[in-house]
């Protein structure tokens, strides 16, 4: 497996497929940039989703998640970004992302964005 | 971009806007004056809302915010206020806003007022 | 206004009244006695409610507060005898009073009365 | 009144019986033995419920929940025990009692037991 | 009563079958191994059920949590097969199984598993 | 001994006269009255004291607190005032009296105040 | 006595003055202007100290944090102007102001500033 | 070894007798009863000790804490004996023993003994 | 001023250069790289110095923490540089810098360094 | 390197010899085993220690402490253990370590073991 960040997702069987059963990634270490100014942003990325087939893989959820780290994006586009590629790697039965961003401008802001297969 | 503030909200397109995803903004430097005595009144003003077309611009809401600063408002008044406003300017789907006034006589007043799109 | 203690509550008009949003106001400083040993009973008490035509006036509000001081009451009946006077003078849509009293014989109390018009 | 131990709850009729209000207490200070070891138990007793036409008289309570001091009970069976006890002598609307025992072989146990009367 | 880790779970008759009450146990005390790696994990376990006709014995859930300690499992497949074993051992109402494990790769994960009978 | 209101405070013998060992109450049930306007005022009062010969008595405590609640007090003077009247009543080797009063004005006032003897 | 902002701060006798007594004020509702871009500061302000022949009057104080409110200083410069004007209003033992600033460019300013009289 | 309440502490040698190192329990699970009134108080009893020869048998301490249950003890005795037994039994260097009380007349008592040997 | 991430920290004269008070920045948007791995590493940096001729610029502390973003640090190698390079800019009475890094193979670790000008 | 349960402590050279800075690193994830009963200890681990020539490496601290998984150790001897082997092998100027040991019969233990080379 690759260490360096990557935007592929690496995804494995779900081992235990005929249940709704949820998992929950809270991830503090998320950093990019304002496309705006090119100055670093922060926030804490929380992840829930009902898996379906597959699961994502922890360490290439990591990988993922570090690929941002020099990319230009504003709050509200990042965390559904985030949430349409992890849609489309694991095709969960449900899946919400929630980004906490660090305060800008006395402002602290919170994106919350889910996806529901029918 | 004005850096005075102003009522007037900036908004730009929504990123998203096929989903209905939420954006939650908290903003712990908000005061305004008493309109019976003229003394400032402090708050913590928290907006919640599920965008239609567009957002609300971060740094346009900081200079809004701040346009109370000089004026005299109730905290019921103020709170459905600036609820109207950011309705009239970005029509959301659905927007909350709540306003947590600092202790006044003893009692810690909060205002939560709700704007539903059919 | 008054200075004085009072159970007379004043009300003012409802500044958005088209609108169903909720006023809260927390209020640390209640204190009345026991009408069986007549020592001082102290308790928080929280109000939440929807307005109708009018709202509570603050300053009123402490001073009704203030007017049990030397009363004797038991925890459910003031509790309930609270919402019942708010009910009568500001006639809202739905009112909660909660009552949490400190701890006597070793046990923490709370009451909880709820009143909706229909 | 008895200042001795008894499982004989006292009741008082309701002050406000034609409204479903809710009346919660919190006892941290309840103990009994466990049934096999003889060895002293430590829990919190929070119970809560709306009342009908009567309610507990609150150093009843305490003389009650203190009658179970040297007595055997299972962590399962005692939150049942003083449900029902509290059921029999108040028929209440409906009521919750929860017992949140101390830790015993590393693992920290809560019971939580509701009687809805139809 | 065996003193040595074990799969087999240990039931008692439940001391109130008539009742839908809930029983809650966390367990702050679980280890077992990566199976990739080989290295240890660390996980908060917390059982929620409403027991049928049967409970789980406290003791024998102490020695079966610790019969994970040399064993590798997932995060996913470790908290589904604690709810599996339990489900199977107590057949209850209702029961969940939470799995909440120490930071890797700078992530925390939690697992929430949920079982209902018909 | 009385149940009414009173600054004659009650001493016992110290049951440990040959160690100094520290004492210390948490009362949050303070209130007296503002010299100036008359309105209640609220505090929570904390006494810390290393024994001499004699200890405060604990009911005789509760009453000379209650003492204080139809008295006007500014909050400098009744802190400084408790440590003198239990100074004078236990002769301690050493006290400190902190009083925590209620937000007014937007400002929440702690006064602590220490008595030593040589 | 005045209710305009104001930078006359009034004293009155200290009311214990033979004891070394500490008097705390936390005041949140703290803002003035950043003297740079206009743009409002927020911070809370502590002040304790050790009287000496006076105290602060507790409305004077609030006048006086108000009075900083259309003025521009510097984080650093107007903690240390605050201690300033304190101690050559009240003369104190000792004096110490501390200023929490609310979150700029992702930096949380706290500034502590001490007085003592030989 | 007993599994009765005794008061007899057993101990064992200091594993690493040639350095001044801090043991510390915490033992929420205490209860004696009120010597006025018969009725049961609780505290959580904290120890602290350097040990010298030896040190506490952590389950021999466990069976002397239980041995009070059934004992009336005032607060600040039943803390000073239990430092006297302790040092008897030990030996330590230095050892510290905090009594924290719940509630009693709206009062939170904590007492806190030490004892240094030479 | 530059908006570009730089080593060079800007400083401005003491504005109360007589006075030894305290300021501290908390920083909770530090990231570096690991020398090793070339993976992100996240701090909170803290600092805090009594100033002497001069004092730090807040927004070029904010470009020159920034500057790590892309550079290979040990934890225990960057906080002394922090302190050394702030050292030399603001020749401080005396400074402390705290770096509090996030979770890596279980382990949270806290360097802490301080300078003092004799 | 090893990747393991050792306790060879691997060292690195001190990357800023000339200055008496603090390491602090927090272990939560310590498991042993009672030597008496074989069943598991948990603790967390807190290590504090001002290096001299070298610094302990943080990979290979994780893997010394992984190596006490398997043994039977008792709570005081354990903690001075991990002491004295970090001790020999960075040679500190000064170490603390501290062992927060899991609930035992109601009981919670915490070590504190300090060494200071002179």
């Amino acid at each position: 497996m690759s260490t360096k960040p990557t935007k592929d997702l690496e995804t494995i069987p779900n081992p235990r497929p005929g249940r709704a059963y949820e998992i929950e990634f809270d991830c503090p270490e998320f950093t990019c940039l304002c496309p705006r100014t090119g100055q670093p942003d922060f926030a804490t990325i929380r992840i829930r989703y009902i898996p379906a087939e597959s699961i994502v893989e922890l360490k290439s959820l990591k990988l993922y998640l570090w690929s941002f780290r020099d990319e230009g994006h504003f709050h509200e586009a990042v965390t559904n970004r985030i949430l349409d590629d992890l849609v489309a790697a694991v095709q969960p039965e449900k899946m919400t992302v929630i980004g906490e961003f660090y305060v800008r401008g006395g402002i602290h802001t919170t994106i919350t964005a889910e996806h529901e297969t029918r």
